[in-house]
């Protein structure tokens, strides 16, 4: 069986799927942490469908951007699990995997993930997921001057790139509230659109978060380090 | 809080809201029933949630068409838990609730849900999800006669269907594999195209699941009762 996490978002989810089967799924949005929610829930999910740890075969997980603690709670489970089972995980970006369920449109897809800080990761993609514009980190007004005919807008930052628009005047598509937050079982659908970044053995060494930006934690050391150093 | 159980088809799907906020919703195709599934599923998320049944205010269910066992389970706990806390049930049809991922295409939808027996449960919907066929049984070979030009077919049944047609060399476009058995969670987004029936107090009782067609044990009932006569 296969198994797939999503700890990108505030929220989280994971999946479970066998012989091409989607066999359980959950989402959860809730004020308690992912270290606190992914491993009891991923218990359950096993012992619910009848698994023991020997039976996962493949990993498949949001490298991100998103929620920086979250994705070290998330990545760090899949490299836990498949470093003792010896298996693959396969890591995709979390810009892609929310992008997927407008596919069906056929249209042009711009998916814009809340970064916190007044700022968004934006990326866009052609109708057969192929990267138009690559994953980025922008200000929510930058989107004035993105050309979105005929594109569709979708992603966690969807309700308030729209109040912005809509101030403006300016007339855009927007994916329906239930698909702006992906669920990790569309991890399962992703290889049908693009290669994942594979990773096993000693190469898990190198499953690392997509940050695209650094932390606060980063840029507050960075400052502390600078400054001293130009009152010198 | 709000509830919304589905299990009209073999896998089932629960999901909790609160303040239009979709907080955890979990999907199940798993070999045991329903009757081993929904309580337990329902009572650790509301658990991992921090809810007591004191919380819920309002369940939404799908009535059917679908498995004649499912649907009793599932219309049993609803109704149960609503007349004890005196609450609404709201009911919706699983051809509608199956149609909702496809709203995004703009397309007319044509619903299709195996209902076992060689048979389907069908229905169709214009682009705001108003029905344009009620729902009815068909034999696969039905679909033949058609008007499937321009539409998006979904639903359970789409693999089945897509092998018929595909045999027969016809066209068409189907919803992805991943958006043919909906979610509980949709459940809450349907009252923005369509009125539920609502179910309350003494009128709970009328809560009863959208067979359609009658079940085997009826047809066999029936049997039985008409060939001892004639034979007399």
């Amino acid at each position: 069986m296969k198994l797939a996490i999503d700890s990108s978002q505030s929220s989280g989810s994971i999946a479970i799927s066998d012989q091409g089967r989607l066999l359980y799924s959950a989402f959860f949005d809730i004020r308690i942490t992912h270290s606190e929610t992914l491993m009891p829930t991923l218990d359950s999910a096993m012992k619910l469908c009848g698994f023991t740890p020997e039976d996962i075969e493949e990993i498949s997980v949001c490298l991100g951007p998103g929620s920086f603690t979250g994705l070290r709670i998330g990545l760090a489970t899949a490299k836990g699990i498949a470093f003792a089972r010896g298996i693959d995980v396969l890591g995709y970006n979390s810009l892609e995997l929310a992008a997927v369920p407008c596919l069906i449109t056929g249209k042009r897809i711009l998916t814009l993930i809340d970064a916190k800080m007044k700022e968004l990761y934006a990326a866009a993609f052609d109708e057969k997921l192929n990267c138009i514009v690559s994953p980025r980190v922008i200000s929510p007004t930058d989107i004035l001057d993105w050309d979105i005919n005929s594109s569709i807008l979708t992603g966690s930052a969807v309700p308030q790139v729209r109040e912005l628009l809509e101030d403006k005047g300016i007339m855009a598509e927007y994916a329906p509230d239930f698909m702006l937050v992906p669920k990790a079982e569309l991890l399962f659908s992703l290889p049908a659109y693009l290669k994942p970044r594979v990773y096993s053995g000693l190469s898990l060494a190198d499953l690392e978060p997509l940050y695209i930006r650094k932390s606060t934690a980063q840029i507050r050391a960075k400052r502390s380090v600078v400054q001293p150093g130009s009152k010198a």
